[in-house]
């Protein structure tokens, strides 16, 4: 069957999609989801049939095709091309099968993310699999498969050192930058740290927007590889390197009903392990009112289900369970908190002591944890704070930042957003909450994380007494009309309750 | 937030698009599927947003709009618009909710189905909540809301007589348009029947159709009614009057994975009825190889739930279960169904017996289960047979025929396919079996049901004993590149088996 090329000057980056008007579609037996091939001259391409119910998107004997299907097949607007039916994906018969509540085996697990990887199903299908997933469960057999199928769909990093430490948060505690901390001592130590982050999602800054604002972290797979053989660690963005990529398209579907499917996080999370070839992690679960997990008995319930999944995939696994009622550090934003890390790491003044302790807690428990035959790893917290007070850890920083190709190495020299407003108690009282959720978003809605300046600097913790008039927190924008946002959201909620 | 409108020069039909670039959205701390109000000078819209991984499609600083919200807030390409973020539909929490194992109210159920009708959800979100009725069951209560809510998000059709009877086929089985002969013999015996049909889905007719072939079928609601009120019955497209739309949007969404939630397919049953207030209702599961249903004890299990959802309803239903082996009747596709309809109803020597005989036998058994008072409905089959052998049946079909604009009466005038070729026996033997799904095919293939003189007319049943080169049946396309389409298919199947 033939159609003329209409482009439909769009790219979804995803799923390739063809269109066909709702009269075509029904004369050929053609339903939305179909997929089609569509070829001219030696070229074809596969994409999922879309149907559009008027003319005006694509009429009678056209095709509307997307900028990725016309480039690889080699043509454009009003060309002639011809169309046939293709098998659905096999993936789509197995996750039928999961959502009948039957169990997949590896293999089954493979083919489906071999093909979300390669774009060849659609977020309906997606959709199905995470809902599949969630309903029926996944077990920790499907969990493993799951794990690797995301980890062997990608790019894996192989650098030669052993132990290979890594260290990850489940999250939602504002402030927390204590990889950046972490990483400087256990390199300090010795230990081979190939760290990658994410940037923020739903946060004011992720671990790499934080490290963006002192050195490049978009390095690819050769060049990390080159910077951890050069100095033990580094600290780059995980998604420039297409570690597990299977886990974006997932988290994507997830994102409108907040589906947060256990045995999807502990893929999700030790697949990005797995790609770096890590051999021993630490996981911080932080705990509290506002933090992503607020109850201990689902936190200590994780915890069994890391030791599980961590025997199972031969990885060694240390949980440790945090206090997440509050921000750790000052700063909130990418420049505030890079700001807050090296100030801890400079033993400046002005450093969080939090984060600081924090940090300390954390590098201590992996070397008593993981130590290194011939060093004095015994004394976990006492040796991390010699690594940290005697400037080693410092060092190691610098290091890692020139490395990776510096731009800001002196806490005074980041550049903070010009326009500022204090935040002031409006009585007395006493600090009783802050909330995580409050502070992330007023940072938030001042430009963090993608103006590095923007956020929040935190003036009180909860049991501070505070006075009528007080500073509270100072936010920053870079420009005005973002903080009048902030202003504005201020008035409805501030995040920081007194008592 | 200001931003440029992009015309994207699409139309889905559905649920309202805007598209802004990776970086704004990450900014303004956006995801796909937020909702945002886009407004300019008094007008505004809410879409839902899409997100563009390259500048390709949305420039930063762009905004990409369907010309559905172009038209709604009255605006262009290069116009600018502001954004502001919308609270996220209810219904999200409820279909949450669901997916968690919880059942849902009845006022849950509505306010899912208005979002749904209203499109204000997305595929995905769609998707959850089919996934979560098919993972976690609807039970009797939700089946009954959920009808409910599709029946009261649709228009309702009233006309002024008791009792009003419906029928309706599960499907799956070639040919059968039993409806078209059935509803004759009841509106002659004195019947209200409005009766509502579909257009084929993945069949090569729909009762709508077929019909379509001697009358016209697209009624809005004031003037079915008429009709009705005028000659006691009609047979129209039910998708030409938006009754219980919901159905459509969500079957689109089940057809990936062909998932077919029980729950969700007695409501869209019920449904249907509900919405031209049927009272006394006939369902008719046929039951075979080849069928939508091929075992008897879900066959059985069905009945019963029809039995339950009717008492809940209020509304008489009886059940029969059929013999679905093969297809009832010769003539597969519009045309070649319209023709057999009136030889049936007609009495003329080439009508298809079989389909005779089950059309009485349905009509006699809704004589039976619901006899009107003061008429000889004791004697069913008899008395069905008088009102057919009459031409009573004939007349009434001709009244209705006239009352919906008459396009054909005389079945020799049916236009046939002109490229036709005869399929022949490869060897003697014994036609063992002819199946529903592969002529079902081969009639889609050769143009049906778009090209209404397209299809199959079969010249042998299970049973017969043919000679290698009797003609197994008559291939029928509307133009010779169809009918090679046709052929080609029929080198690979073709549907009779001859033992």
């Amino acid at each position: 069957m033939k159609f003329k090329v209409k482009d439909v000057d769009i790219t979804t980056g995803g799923t390739l999609v063809a269109i066909l008007n709702k009269k075509d579609a029904l004369m050929l037996d053609l339903h939305t989801g179909d997929r089609l091939r569509i070829t001219r001259g030696g070229k074809s391409a596969v994409a999922v049939l879309d149907i559009a119910e008027s003319v005006k998107a694509v009429k009678r004997g056209y095709i509307g095709l997307m900028e990725e299907v016309l480039e690889k097949i080699g043509t454009k607007q009003g060309s002639v091309v011809s169309i046939a039916l293709e098998e659905k994906p096999k993936s789509l018969a197995l996750i039928k099968n999961k959502l009948d509540g039957r169990k997949l085996s590896a293999e089954d697990m493979d083919v489906i993310i071999q093909d979300i990887v390669n774009n060849k199903l659609t977020s309906v299908e997606i959709t199905y699999f995470v809902a599949a997933g969630y309903t029926r469960g996944l077990d920790m057999d499907e969990t493993v498969a799951l794990t690797r199928a995301m980890i062997n769909t990608g790019k894996i990093l192989k650098v030669d050192c052993y132990p290979i430490v890594d260290k990850h948060c489940i999250g939602g505690v504002a402030g927390n930058r204590t990889t950046m901390v972490v990483v400087p001592i256990l390199v300090a130590a010795g230990y081979c740290v190939p760290k990658t982050s994410s940037r923020s999602i739903t946060s004011p800054a992720g671990t790499a927007d934080t490290m963006e604002v002192l050195c490049d972290v978009n390095l690819d797979i050769d060049r990390i590889k080159k910077v951890v053989d050069k100095v033990g660690g580094c600290m780059v963005w995980g998604g420039a390197v297409n570690l597990a990529p299977a886990d974006d398209k997932i988290i994507t579907v997830e994102h409108p009903l907040s589906v947060d499917a256990e045995g999807q996080l502990l893929a999700s999370i030790m697949a990005k392990k797995g790609s770096v070839s890590a051999t021993h992690i630490l996981i911080d679960i932080p705990v509290g009112r506002g933090a992503k997990i607020s109850r201990i008995d689902r936190a200590k319930h994780l915890k069994k289900q890391f030791l599980k999944i961590g025997e199972k995939l031969k990885m060694k696994i240390k949980v440790v369970i945090t206090d997440g009622s509050q921000p750790i550090g000052n700063g909130i934003g990418p420049a505030l908190e890079a700001r807050d890390v090296l100030w801890v790491l400079g033993n400046y003044p002005g450093a969080p002591q939090d984060l600081r302790h924090k940090s300390l807690l954390l590098a201590s428990e992996i070397m008593r944890a993981y130590p290194l035959s011939g060093r004095k790893a015994r004394h976990g917290y006492r040796y991390a704070k010699e690594l940290l007070d005697s400037g080693k850890a410092w060092d190691a920083m610098m290091r890692i930042i020139d490395a990776q190709g510096a731009r800001v190495k002196d806490p005074a020299k980041i550049k903070l957003g010009s326009s500022r407003f204090d935040f002031k108690a409006l009585r007395d009282g006493k600090v009783e909450h802050i909330d995580n959720v409050s502070v992330s978003r007023i940072a938030r809605v001042a430009g963090a994380p993608f103006d590095k300046g923007a956020g929040i600097y935190l003036r009180c913790h909860v049991g501070n007494r505070v006075k009528k008039g007080d500073k509270l927190f100072t936010v920053y924008a870079e420009n005005r009309q973002k903080l009048a946002y902030a202003r504005d959201y201020l008035k409805q909620y501030d995040g920081v309750i007194i008592g």
